[in-house]
């Protein structure tokens, strides 16, 4: 074989990342840290802006990503970005799906609407399964990746994927839904070599959005009192790489201070 | 106060039970349980033909219950259905709800559709959801019953409640999310005096339903193999009576011989 | 056979109760619902004169009670004393045991000592597996009472039975130990017919002990703030009577109005 | 301040495992791990043999360890060992700490005496506590390592540490208990920047002695059937490397064809 036909023969690994908010949070952080591990990263999220500047931001940085916007997580949406993002990198395979969708509310109970309700189960649960399919679909057929597994696929929890609170009925309920299928998946898949892992991120996360919420300097500059979403990124790339003798379902991230 | 007026005063207590099947699971045997010992008993369930079989039942046994079947679980048609249990029987007030609707579906993730998917968090989520709604806003304003509280509301969870396994995703999805609502609600409405409890089937129940899957006579007969819908009738019973200074949020039922 | 050899054939159930404190506790309140049951009640504690106030009392309001009070929770103590029950009551048989006893430290972890730590996992995990190990041995052999079960072996637990705490190390070390053992005994011996169950009491419990403490006639009048000894045992009662197609293995119980 | 001083000021870290079995398991596995990743390594264990000859490994390998073989893991032996640990390297600071000692009983509950049980829990929690003690000592009054923490203790726990099961009462009891320790730290010590944390090993490992137990060479040949104590090695090298803004307090980690 010519060197040519080797180097072809190396296919390049792709992270799917879903879910990256306006691009300051969790999932462009994990984006940015799997495209410098060599990854190419295709982003999927509902704002097309914040999409494309996370993409941008990377390619700019001498990563290689892009941007596959969707309008909403319907399983067929989510199937179209899978499908364009095979077609976009043909040499390359989906080796890594990161879920990081979903929404919250905080609401009392009696204040949570059914709308409301419906919104939290289809950005979260719906969104999930839509996402896990096209993951183990793309995975379930490829090579072993270092003799090790087939993919990877990781799901962001909450403090609500595991504890329903007082004004959390509904976002509790559409992440232990999520909790739930991550389990069933990891039981089902891992047999076939597919790594199913759950986070729960147990404190509150620095963007722009929480910055704006607290307003609170110490909160912002304290890195033992939320959660850096660098930090979270490290931890999904680590569980990437754990081989398949001894891999994790579940584990929890949280600041060093948090009172549980 | 004349005998008349005290006896005018002495409230009576509804039962609203929702999921009955064919009114031979553990819906049914909860009406008729809470019949015999002096509540009132609403049936609430898609299927008018079991709806109105087993309130006709208990009627005839010389209880006192109404069927109101809706067409689906929506909060509109839990909400009417509500309104008319109160309107039936102007004297009495909703005590007691249990919530044992909800479908399953048993199938590998990868034949599991969007539909499956949805019709699960619909009929186990969406549902439980209106019907606490409705539940809550029934005991919210009552004074103390017995000095003690104002309603119970009680959920029927299953294994999948607390566990994810092969072939129950999408089931497992819409038990967590249930069992994430209890919490809250137990959490919510405790400090207003509202008992709410969540228990975890783990084991096959007998019903006409499976009964039929299973076709074994052994089974059906060695009472420590699969639960008899009376005796999770009676923790329910027991569940509704017990007082505000020791309650229960959770509590599993199962089979002596179970393996678990 | 005569009426008076069949009657003699009736053998009465005896409840074996370890763990009384002062005789204001779940111990007590337990040794005399059960006593008012119908039950010989047997009732084992380090202190000869709770022990023998407890059952005095129980006896002076007709029921029938006796003291067997030990020096310390060792397994021959344990077994001496069930020795005993069975010599002072020869027509009757052990039916339920409840483990009420242990005991608790509350301090920084710097501050505990070994001699802290022994004593928790002494009077928490050693003396629980003494009393599980005579109470199996007691039901063992014994035909099935109402053709449900051989007997009823309930732990007493805490919050500290499933999470630990700042201040709670020691504790908490003690009381996962006696969970973990009733799981492994639940699993065990049901599909020999014993019932083994655990109550998570998950809050402050009314006694004299705890009314010193607090010093808050707020806290002891209002009913849903701290759990009544009295409603814990009608709890334990209600585990008793489960029949065999439906029995518990953990329930929670706590104030109403508890923050959790 | 001159090169040497500041040389002189950088101070290495150590860690120290407890608990090696016959070196072929996770404490040697670590040992190893951490001294090819710049620690200092000192390793505490029963065994005078395994534990030298793991020390002895480690160095022909050209990194740095030392044996400190203990008679039994009472709060007095440990003490000393840390003592010696700290006189050993006294440029250095111990900043991980691994307790992987611990032994386990599979026994029918009625088969498991006094003695079974006092032994699991010396072995298991005594032993967890006393380790415990002398890590957070040691931290608790250093500088933060690179900013982030003062130092982390891990824990190696097994199943049973979160399920008791039916012939292992005993052990569960005792992992039960650690168990509680580690997060009763996790709460205390996180505000004081020490990491606390508790990995699940939910699966054989691949030992001398479990390969002699199983004697089936495709067991040990399939890296997905078992866990590689390399690899829970890694995990633990994960963890003392997490930042203070997203630590874990708990992960499992199980092979890939693991049923659960």
């Amino acid at each position: 074989m010519s060197a040519a036909a080797a180097a072809s023969a190396v296919r390049r690994s792709i992270l799917v990342v879903a879910g990256i908010g306006d691009g300051s949070g969790t999932g462009a952080s994990t984006a940015r840290l799997f495209a410098k591990n060599g990854y190419r990263v295709a982003v999927i999220s509902r704002s097309p802006e914040a999409t494309s500047k996370t993409a941008e931001g990377i390619n700019s940085d001498g990563g290689e990503a892009a941007a596959f916007p969707i309008k909403s997580y319907t399983h067929e949406e989510i199937h179209s970005a899978f499908n364009a993002i095979k077609g976009h990198w043909k040499d390359s395979d989906i080796r890594v799906g990161v879920f990081n969708a979903g929404s919250g509310v905080w609401k009392g109970f009696l204040d949570i609407t059914e709308e409301d309700l419906k919104k939290s189960l289809d950005t979260n649960i719906v969104a999930a399964f839509g996402f896990a399919r096209e993951s183990i679909l793309a995975f379930k057929d490829l090579p072993l990746l270092d003799g090790q597994k087939k993919g990877t696929l990781i799901f962001t929890g909450a403090t609500a994927s595991v504890r329903g609170n007082k004004v959390t009925s509904a976002f509790a309920a559409g992440k232990h839904g999520v909790r739930a299928l991550s389990q069933s998946l990891a039981k089902e898949f891992g047999p076939q070599d597919i790594h199913v892992a759950h986070a729960i991120i147990d404190g509150g996360i620095l963007t722009n959005l929480t910055k704006s919420f607290n307003k609170d300097p110490e909160w912002e500059e304290n890195v033992a009192k939320r959660l850096d979403p660098n930090s979270i990124a490290k931890s999904y790339l680590y569980l990437a790489g754990q081989d398949r003798s001894a891999w994790t379902w579940e584990l929890d991230l949280r600041p060093a201070h948090e009172k549980w």
